[in-house]
């Protein structure tokens, strides 16, 4: 038996994932751990899919509604969608499988604001949760869980569910003890001030206390987290980072932002890679994250002694830089804070800070409103995660893509987005490989020209066409001119004929 | 001259608006007190407007940009919009001349979440305020300012603006002094925890200090606020009102609301006013609002002693209610108070009251999409004010509207919002004269059927038709089906037949 429990009565709990799926019924609501591929549970998910598929074979229904931090992994999302064991999935995923089922419509999947999942589980909007199942690497002598490599929802899952299982992972180094910032929020209405004001503070304890008459299970497992590893830096990422710390420069200027002590949010990809390794050769010093996620950026800004603090709610590395984390956790222990979700990324926190954001999208419009979910306005993508929580309340909020997807077939700068998750209010900077177009302080009219400079020359002319088209067609009426016959026109013809290009 | 001036030096400045206009240049970027037609300056804009008008017949352009706290009044919007005196003007108006020059692009409008002006006014986003012009009640012996009936950005205009102009109005009631709690959140990099726990808690001063060496002029004045009556509470209204008490009953069942202390925020209009109709016959007391505005029904709620704090920005009372708060403003001073914007729409307090919170909209779609601003996606109506700051933050957030408008030829109900507002990820419930839908918990699909039947029956089988021909032609490659192809189709068919209907 594993060595981590230090806890003589939960260490009489110990038994397969197997066995464990007894305490968890069809039809149950089921909140477990892990955050963009880290600290999910490796082997409950696998258990209950099988479960689900020899009970199907038997007649019988077994499925469970699935709410996690955020992403998981395939041994996760992926092994419970394939099997079918699902009803629904909140707040978020990116798993090829789920994202499957879902726009298969296998199962409802409600994408909510990563900041907002938490309060809404415990509010009750989704009902009651049954069973909470969180990867620990320890449990300590009082039974408290030490979380593995991210904290996500789990304390809130923990608080609020009937029953607890508990997989304690010894893949995951002993060394992230002592990274996690425990806190809890009162529930309303007792919920007071977050008291952070600087993302490096620690407010609250490294473990999770937990009633310990609620564990039902303890399961060992001995498995690595799964994450993709990054693309090595392209042309275009590079160039979308030039564009980015050029805007970075020219806050400096402005008296906005200094070189030293800049706070950073950044979403996960290539780009946000290519930012960072150009952080490494910048003026910046002291940089500070208050994000979501540590990257393998982070860990070579710390390790250059560019970036003094990360705070986030999780890990998400390649292979090799989670095996370097593996390794040296202990090393990073100053410098990297994990907190819930609900503190990473809570609007108060964020907009105390006045931290520069950074999201990837899927398309912006000539106006700045933004689809980061929903491909052509009906296929789910991954969701919004923390997007809006970032954007929102940032000092200075942008969005990032390459100009064109497909080989050219897509534009990512549209006439009008076919869905909105940000508007127009919230989008200040969007920025291609052509250059960043900066809205701040523009009516719609002015913000259209910016936003068709940072299109792909390809589809500039068609733009034009278009916004003059709306102007024309609205005759002096329009405050945010749109033609309606053909402001979906893009993706239509997308849909038709597999390119927007005409 | 007026007794109000208790400052010597600021009583040496006194001069008419007339000549008041000589510290005000073309090109002036203009920060002005004001928030829904209260406490707004009564006489620098007609004189701006008059002077405009002068120097365009001498062949010079005389033109200001125009800030406020919300939307004014004919007096200052009005003649400004009449004049052409206007560059540009954020972040919120609602007057008819106004709008129709926006639309008419005679100037640019950049709309703006209310809590979010001051801070872009400060770190420079629209450039340099130059002038300030601030309504007072009086002015104290230190030459400090009491706000007259709105609090608005005007210490943020004051702060930043390199001249100041005050008007001193002895139509406003000396009273008001106490009202205003002034605190100011200091700029980033050093912004801290908002030290507010109840919506009652006064954190500040009730003047606001300023620069005296940047006071240019002070202009005395004698003028109304001038508020829009209210409507007698149609049928409609009262309906509304009703299905939004069932749904706070529900709460209270499923435990998440109290019959005590219960927070309230409310939009401006007819349905808020039924909805605290309703309210002083329930079983509600002590409630708290913490909102923008006073509005005529939350007078009735502290007089009938249901509500024992009034936290807003600003009163937006009919001429009947703001001639007795004239008359009785020192009998409010205990329940009333009045805050930044900044502060009183900010959304780290929002989020710590988890307050419910009540706003209109033109349209919302199937999936609970909200269009709060742009007519038919182009033709701007107000503006999105503070309903993004409200929405987004609060406990439980509400959108509401009658099913139809214009004798039934507008649905508010459609298939694809024409203008994105607000997301599917922030609307938890709408409602109509027809029920509520709650869309807590619920994936897009099932969100439309929730839609779908509070829309007017007469659209319902429309509504139907589109979700089903969306359904059908996305196969099984949809999380939220559209049809783009007749997405907008409703916008349309009004564009062109001047009714949604078929």
């Amino acid at each position: 038996m594993s060595d981590r429990i230090h806890h003589a009565g939960l260490r009489a709990k110990v038994m397969s994932a197997e066995d464990a799926t007894q305490f968890i019924h069809n039809g149950d609501r089921v909140g477990v751990s892990g955050f963009t591929g880290s600290g999910y549970p490796k082997a409950m998910p696998t258990a209950i899919a099988e479960r689900s598929k020899a009970e199907r074979e038997k007649g019988n229904e077994y499925k469970i509604s699935l709410f996690t931090g955020a992403s998981t992994a395939p041994d996760c999302d992926g092994v419970l969608a394939e099997a079918g064991a699902l009803n629904m999935r909140s707040p978020y995923q990116s798993d090829p499988t789920m994202r499957k089922a879902i726009n298969n419509d296998e199962l409802q999947y409600v994408d909510v604001h990563l900041s907002h999942s938490a309060q809404q589980i415990q509010a009750g909007f989704f009902g009651n949760l049954d069973v909470a199942i969180v990867e620990a690497c320890s449990i300590d002598a009082e039974g408290n869980i030490v979380p593995s490599s991210s904290v996500g929802n789990s304390v809130e899952y923990l608080d609020s569910a009937d029953r607890i299982i508990i997989e304690v992972n010894e893949w995951q180094s002993e060394e992230l003890n002592g990274m996690a910032d425990i806190w809890r929020m009162p529930q309303a209405p007792n919920r007071v001030a977050i008291p952070i004001q600087d993302p490096g503070d620690r407010i609250g304890k490294t473990y999770i206390d937990i009633d310990l008459d609620k564990v039902v299970a303890v399961v060992e497992t001995n498995a690595p987290d799964r994450n993709a590893p990054f693309k090595p830096l392209d042309e275009t990422s590079k160039k979308i980072a030039g564009y980015f710390l050029d805007l970075l420069e020219s806050e400096v200027r402005a008296g906005r932002l200094s070189y030293d002590k800049f706070i950073m949010q950044s979403g996960v990809g290539n780009v946000p890679n290519a930012v960072m390794a150009g952080l490494l050769d910048s003026k910046f010093e002291n940089i500070k994250s208050y994000t979501e996620v540590i990257q393998d950026g982070m860990i070579n800004l710390i390790d250059a002694g560019k970036m003094s603090v990360a705070s986030a709610t999780a890990f998400s590395l390649s292979p090799e830089y989670a095996a370097k984390m593996n390794r040296e956790a202990g090393n990073y222990a100053k410098e990297i804070v994990l907190r819930p979700q609900q503190i990473s990324n809570h609007p108060e926190v964020i907009r105390r800070t006045a931290l520069v954001a950074s999201n990837g999208m899927i398309e912006a419009d000539i106006y700045g409103h933004i689809n980061s979910t929903n491909v052509c306005g009906s296929r789910m993508m991954n969701g919004i995660g923390g997007s809006g929580d970032f954007a929102r309340n940032a000092g200075l909020s942008t969005f990032i893509s390459p100009s064109t997807a497909k080989g050219g077939a897509i534009s990512a700068i549209v006439p009008f987005c076919s869905h909105v998750d940000h508007t127009e209010h919230d989008t200040m900077v969007v920025i291609t490989e052509y250059g960043y177009a900066d809205l701040r302080g523009l009516s719609p009219k002015q913000r259209a020209k910016k936003m068709i400079s940072i299109a792909h020359p390809d589809y500039r002319p068609l733009l034009e066409e278009y916004f003059d088209r709306a102007v024309s067609k609205c005759g002096k009426t329009a405050h945010e001119p749109h033609d309606l016959s053909t402001a979906l026109s893009f993706h239509e013809r997308f849909l038709e004929t597999k390119t927007m290009l005409k």
